[in-house]
């Protein structure tokens, strides 16, 4: 498909938008309940311009229910509960119902505990790692959570193919009158998301995203895709690209390796399983009430000051451009290309749901 | 001082250096049993090649020790004991003691709790992160530690200054053939002391390492030490610089805002009271005994087998080089430029100790 078909956007109203993707999960034979908690959490990537996680993974749901790799009727269990410990299993469905179930079970414990972790196996996509550390900062809670990712997509220093997947890391901190911190990002240099998006742009991506075969650098987006071998962050290994390296290995760690992998998975169905690791920690156990609160209020005041390059681009913090975008979007909607229209349109079709985000 | 005066290096035997260490520690007026603790942490970065971290600090440590920055018989309390989260002050002395206190707690709290936390306040520079993560992984534990870091070096992603520390993150987890997983990372492209080994060496400094008052790419090493304005991993905002901000800010958040602050320390010791943060997972908590360590030596074998680029330069995991340097240094000793060497006589001299590293 050219670029260009693709290309410009349309703008959707938020709403219409949840109303859309409620309708195809309900469609699908998933709970009323469980369809409100993945519309949420999956529509809080398109709600905060983190395009690649949110509606348009809704084909690609419907590919992992149609070869029997994604149920839409997972139970969530708890197969061991240790208090301030628990690993939940996924029951082969969607990551976003565990997720939050996992998060929500880690606030509580640490609120009474101070930590606690939960280890999710046997689960699928989660969307965007950033929805969940949102939970924890709004409950007043140091969140963390991270997931591995199906295909591979990241090189190792020295390594000529992919092996790990863009394993994303999301911290979140809470404040007193700030927004939260809220750090989300994949541990290649940019998600595959990413490249895609330039591609259905039309333009160039920068050298040091991603390599070809030979570890040379690619700048046609369609090769990037293609190829799908992502720098991890920090690029070369000169340039700390071991780093990025490492801190995915530790994803892969904590999010496949500690809940366990599912080993009598089809091998068809193998990209489609993933597990995820929630961390949650209470300041009140080491602080006193607020005191922690007012304290990261003064360190982001501090960043924020920090002398600018150009007076017109201000540092940043971790947060700022997904809060940008959610005050945009919320008020002006949620700009979709032709193509995530189009899979849409297709995929509540397949499920038997009227299509509501164009007159016809 | 002209580079060349500073190199080359001379090759000091490990155990020697231990006992000039410890010799230094004892004449300062620290106890027997911290003196055994801070020469074994302080020296796992010099035997694991991680030359910016360890004896290399005694002349620093000295100036902290002579303008009352750093107290030799500084007491470790428990400020708050929760179970599976502390809270513990270091009593403003080196970190070293403190910090293998709060990994040898955090270690018995998971074993029974399955994951524990402990903040320290009010502590000092603790050497490489590593060494305290190896502990858990020695303990058949996951580990993680994080510090701040006094002097700010870092720039915020389109800011003009430096406005956090080199901010490392440690990680490691146990096995059962391999050797452990040990992730020990600046959240700069490069710790400080890399450019200055740069500039004892005569090299030139890869562009994307340190930058100049404009923001510009420096690649002379002295001005790069001189200005002290490095690049957060990433570089610039296009490779992802902005994460590795994110994770220093992170960084910042756990091994500063969590313990705390000391508000009332003199501006010049400011820069010499830091935190740290030591989390610990019991992997036996979610899987059974002993299948954690051997699904993580599978990972490692498969990250080991991707094909690489030239066959000559296989890909490595987290630990490895510094292995290497260990089973080096181990048998032919620890390589010391003349500038450390000279520090550490003068430093002898000063506590009024033999120098035992040289001939006369």
């Amino acid at each position: 498909v050219p670029a260009q078909r693709l290309w410009p956007e349309t703008v959707v109203a938020f709403p219409a938008l949840c109303e859309q993707v409620s309708a195809i999960l309900g469609a699908w034979g998933m709970s009323q309940n469980d369809v409100a908690v993945t519309t949420q959490h999956l529509l809080y990537a398109d709600l905060h311009g983190i395009d690649s996680h949110g509606c348009g993974m809704l084909r690609h749901y419907h590919r992992g229910r149609q070869i029997g790799a994604l149920r839409m009727d997972a139970q969530v269990t708890v197969v061991r509960d240790d208090g301030a410990s628990l690993l939940l299993d996924g029951g082969g469905g969607l990551g976003h119902v565990p997720s939050a179930r996992a998060m929500a079970l880690a606030i509580e414990r640490a609120r009474n505990l101070g930590i606690a972790a939960v280890s999710v196996r046997h689960s699928g996509h989660f969307g965007a790692a950033g929805t969940y550390v949102a939970m924890a900062a709004d409950a007043g809670m140091i969140g963390m959570a991270t997931t591995n990712t199906g295909r591979p997509a990241l090189v190792p220093t020295f390594g000529r193919e992919a092996a790990l997947g863009t394993n994303p890391i999301a911290f979140a901190a809470p404040t007193a009158h700030q927004p939260p911190f809220l750090l989300d990002m994949a541990t290649t240099t940019v998600p595959v998301g990413r490249v895609m998006t330039a591609w259905r742009r039309g333009e160039v991506i920068p050298s040091g995203w991603a390599l070809d075969e030979r570890g040379d650098p690619v700048t046609d987006p369609g090769q990037g895709v293609r190829l799908r071998r992502l720098t991890p962050l920090g690029g070369s290994r000169s340039l700390g690209g071991h780093k990025g390296y490492g801190l995915a290995t530790m994803v892969e760690i904590l999010s496949a390796i500690l809940p366990g992998l599912d080993r009598d998975v089809p091998k068809s169905h193998a990209a489609w399983r993933v597990g995820h690791f929630f961390l949650v920690i209470n300041p009140a156990r080491f602080r006193s009430e607020g005191v922690f609160q007012q304290d990261l209020d003064d360190l982001i005041d501090r960043l924020r000051s920090t002398t600018p390059l150009q007076a017109s681009q201000p540092v940043q913090v971790a947060g700022d451009p997904e809060r940008q975008a959610q005050r945009t979007r919320q008020m002006t909607g949620i700009p979709l290309p032709r193509s995530v229209l189009e899979d849409i349109r297709y995929v509540s079709r397949e499920a038997g749901v009227p299509y509501l985000l164009e007159s016809p």
